[in-house]
């Protein structure tokens, strides 16, 4: 029976303290050898947890020293003491249990290489896209496979706001659905970290690394959020058959791997456009099984807790000998830059309408050897036009200069609207 | 280094057969010690798989006897001689593999006391929606979970002819759509096993075992295909905001479980009504995860071999440390007969256009306490006329007696359809 020592009682420690109160039995059912949780460390007692039975500490850094503890589970989110108490855990011979994406992120190698030094696991399928088990099934369910790309819906919060700002009738502004969220609890205070696409980045970071096994890289990704998504544009991508996804896209080329984070029309009828509200999903395509989807509640006290429960539940069956560490090869990895990704895109213009800029617009395409998939055009106001347009698939640094052509057009009188389009499947 | 022998060299056979010769090296980096293909039992060559290297037999239970082989792959299909075959290998020490759902559900009880006493394992990931980690998301992924129901489109026959029949300007009758499948190999020529819901009934007796711990119990599931389906009540469907799926739904009470698979009316919104063509999906409600589904191609070489793959990788990693048996409790369950289910009803009957039938129809609803929550009635041809109801709740052996009563008018002029409804999400 392997001893659970949790750190931080928050939202998703309550939820695993819980959990383990909860479940025990049935837990015992399916393993015949139940982990058993023997220390809490916490600041303040939470009020939905009954700790009247449970050894308590007030020093976290106490369960990482605790030579009973056989697996410590971070729950206190934050990089800084949160590194230093997985790193304490380590060099005391601790397995390591988190639901932490930036420590992950930005530290995982660092921590996985000290867990090898000293023989023992440290597991984060609560780090990515809460409840849904897809660092598992990456790993292990597609372990016969040679993934080639991931595609995700991994941030809940952007997801349920352009999924609002979609709804029928709708036609309400980013910033206006973002304040519902804030009042939902869906959305931080300052939703930089979600809205920014930083958070997804993130996960995008971990699950490359799973997926392809190379390194944590999150400064390789190209990270756009979805602040400067529009009513008229979710409209507009409609009228052609799209939805807008906040998706985190990792896929291997043969020159390299393509990190990428940002707003993309999908298609309506795939079934990554019907990911809607605060859902997760993520999409896996892979060279036997094909492509694969794993959708589920991203966030939240139980979906979280049960994602970091699996792993205790692993760890406490398989101990060290399933080596996360096998699955990552830190060899010199090409990280391809967004100017050379290939795919079609969405384009806005705000236009005065007058006779001629339609000719100049497509002209302007055409030399960049552009081709137009779809074009709708409509009178905003008596004197303005909106232009829209659906390339075909070309270089992002060919966009770019048919862009800044664009945009230096008198006739344009807006900033340009430019969204990718994605089609996986 | 496990030792992997193969019998059946048919599409999934060659089709792991390929992925050992393809993916070897990747595997490796993953696992770091990736199993070996030794061994292939088959009665014929097969022209996708060049076996000049590989020691070939054409007495399968060559394989079973062979004592370098560690993991008996069986992918011959059938049950009587898979599970000779599969018996022999357990007495012989050797870890199983298989794809066949039909032998899990059938022997699986039998196969999985012999393997306990033997202390090998038997792995059945391939038996249940193809490539789709199902059995491992369920196990492993929720094992920190009380599950609480599985709804699962698990026959991707039965998913291609109902998608079809349902797409745009269709109209297509069953059958017309039956012969499609069957040209573009997605049915047999004897089609039964798929659209009477049999191979359905097969992965959900499967999955009920594996979710809630209860006995393989094939001849406890009510089945009903999707043959008596009609393109009239797909319209209707439709009209009233519903796809059909053919659903395979397990579900624990506190008074035992059910087990059932059936056409079912799924609201459009929801995630498993946007699941088309042969694609498989399974959603598992649980208690902390909440609803978790996962979707992909549920038949074919490759995603069958990937699950196969995954299951030799596994056993090679964690050999016998993980039992499967554990997660079975024998113990008597009750499960809860077809008429003790309570759900919502779709009626569609067709009827004489006289006044006062309307009248007659509501108030034998009525007197049996059927609520309705949606009505429809249109005129087919000049005296006849379809109604349609959706039924709030209520106890099945209700609604039947209800049907018996209406079947009975003289204004009723053919078989009243009766689908369920069901709300997963």
């Amino acid at each position: 029976m392997m001893r659970v020592g949790l750190c931080g009682l928050g939202t998703v420690g309550s939820g695993l303290f819980n959990l383990f109160s909860n479940n025990g039995e049935e837990i015992n059912r399916k393993t015949g050898d139940a982990p058993k949780l023997i220390q809490v460390g916490c600041r303040r007692d939470h009020p939905d947890c009954d700790l009247s039975t449970t050894s308590v500490t007030r020093d976290i850094f106490d369960v990482a020293r605790n030579p009973d503890v056989d697996i410590l589970v971070e729950l206190i989110g934050g990089t800084d003491t949160a590194k230093d108490l997985v790193m304490e855990a380590i060099n005391n011979g601790k397995h390591v249990v988190t639901a932490n994406k930036a420590l992950i992120a930005l530290h995982g190698d660092e921590v996985f290489a000290a867990a090898a030094e000293k023989n023992v696991t440290v597991r984060f399928e609560a780090a990515i896209a809460g409840g849904i088990p897809i660092v598992k099934s990456i790993r292990e369910g597609l372990a016969g496979n040679r993934i080639e790309w991931v595609a995700g819906i991994i941030n809940g919060t952007s997801n349920f706001i352009l999924s609002e700002m979609a709804s029928p009738g709708s036609n309400r502004s980013f910033e206006d659905v973002l304040k519902e969220a804030q009042d939902l609890g869906y959305a931080e205070a300052d939703p930089t970290f979600d809205v920014e696409g930083i958070d997804a980045a993130h996960k995008l970071t971990i699950l490359a690394s799973i997926a392809f096994g190379v390194p944590l890289s999150f400064s390789a990704i190209y990270t756009e959020g979805i602040s400067a998504v529009t009513s008229a544009d979710i409209r507009f991508a409609d009228e052609l058959g799209y939805r807008i996804r906040h998706l985190g896209i990792a896929r291997r080329r043969t020159d390299g791997v393509e990190l990428r984070v940002h707003p993309t029309l999908v298609a309506r009828e795939q079934i990554l456009a019907q990911v809607d509200g605060v859902m997760n999903a993520v999409m896996v395509g892979s060279d036997a099984a094909g492509a694969t989807m794993y959708y589920g509640a991203g966030a939240g006290a139980g979906p979280t807790a049960s994602a970091v429960m699996a792993d205790i539940i692993d760890v406490s069956r398989t101990g060290t000998s399933l080596s996360d560490i096998g699955f990552v090869d830190l060899s010199e990895t090409r990280f391809v830059p967004i100017e050379e990704i290939r795919t079609s895109y969405y384009l806005r213009l705000a236009v005065v309408d007058r006779p001629g800029v339609m000719a100049e617009v497509t002209s302007i395409l055409s030399e960049h050897e552009v081709s137009i998939e779809a074009l709708i055009q409509k009178d905003a106001r008596p004197s303005d036009a909106q232009i829209v347009i659906v390339t075909n698939d070309i270089l992002e640094s060919e966009i770019n200069d048919a862009i800044r052509q664009l945009q230096s057009l008198d006739e344009v009188t807006a900033a340009i609207s430019r969204i990718r389009i994605a089609d996986f499947r």
